[in-house]
């Protein structure tokens, strides 16, 4: 069967896909390049797409006009970890996930597949509104009224299999499976080496320690 | 106060944007270029967007890697008009209105917006599913969840002001409006007239017939 999954290039995306293979779909992958700051992660998006495998991998380059988010304006310093904050982080890139799940939605219709995998999850981090499962269940209704396939009477699934696993339970799952995390990339930051700092550095250092094996990423000094 | 509309370049949303205006919006522009084969009408919403006039009109280049719709794969005929059919035409775009709208939401967080004025309607033509009421609800529930702006209790609206409104009667608001529709295109077919015989023509200039105006647009033949 064949399923649609947004790759990063980050940790959890690609953990999503391992499970989605281990469950047999064939898949095809989106990443996107929203001219994000740390638009390295697309090589490794590619890496993780060759290893998992996956039969086709496309980047599509979007042009979002946002000032706002330190991930799309750099002239928005991103900040150190700070999980003391219960706001919603300047990292945030407004209506990100709906725009990847739209595009991802209408390609899934487009080459006849239903499944759409995403590695959403919620345990760690819940700073990002449009990882919840309300959205992504909110999205679904939307895609299955408003396409073809949805009123035809073949609606989408929306597979979120991390959605509730912690850092370290995603790093297990996806170890279990082969997954080489080495092709992975998380941290917000463009330079050569992960900064060791940013949110998404530390919540990715954290679950390694968690789980008790070393990441294979290199950091920064 | 300022909204963001979705400007094909057809009559519908260039109408849909006269009534914004004459609600007293400052208009924010999105004009979508996804290789569609009248992409003709990306000039024609430039005009729209100037005549309104809007504070600003981006368009906005989707690279939508899609086979199976007749506007974006040339090797797939435009059909003539044949309203004997009623299942969904093969001018259907998969997922088109929704990534258009989870942009326009995305831009409308990023400029501080919270309303969307769109062109859908549903009476003449409910061939497209993404045009439906329940459709735009969902998506605004999506949009409401998964953006900072409605986590935060600054919910977006997205207006459809011409949803129930005839060919004809849309027309007739456009120019009580003062809408010039000499700056406005609805063929389907990219050629240098409109052709009068897609859905798109049929539909426009029966619309006028209905209003007893003549369709200031220039057709072949």
């Amino acid at each position: 069967m064949n399923a649609v999954i947004t790759l990063s290039g980050g940790l959890d995306s690609a953990t999503a896909g391992a499970v989605a293979r281990s469950q047999g779909f064939e898949l095809y992958a989106l990443s996107f390049d929203y001219d994000q700051r740390h638009k390295n992660e697309l090589l490794y998006a590619k890496r993780v797409g060759e290893s998992l495998p996956v039969v086709d991998h496309k980047i599509i380059p979007l042009h979002l006009p946002l000032e706002t988010s330190a991930l799309t304006n750099r002239d928005i310093p991103i900040p150190d970890g700070d999980f003391t904050s219960t706001g919603i982080p300047i990292t945030y890139v407004p209506g990100r996930n709906l725009i990847f799940l739209a595009i991802a939605l209408s390609y899934a219709e487009d080459i006849g597949a239903r499944d759409i995998f995403t590695g959403f999850n919620v345990v760690d981090y819940s700073g990002y509104p449009d990882c919840r499962p309300e959205f992504v269940e909110a999205v679904r209704t939307a895609a299955n009224l408003g396409t073809k396939a949805g009123v035809e009477g073949e609606p989408f699934s929306i597979h979120t299999p991390l959605l509730r696993l912690s850092k370290g339970e995603i790093i297990r799952c996806g170890l279990s499976l082969g997954l080489d995390y080495a092709l992975t990339w998380s941290c917000y930051k463009g330079s050569e080496r992960a900064c060791g700092r940013c949110d998404s550095c530390i919540l990715r250092l954290e679950g390694f320690r968690q789980v008790g094996v070393s990441d294979p990423l290199e950091y920064e000094g």
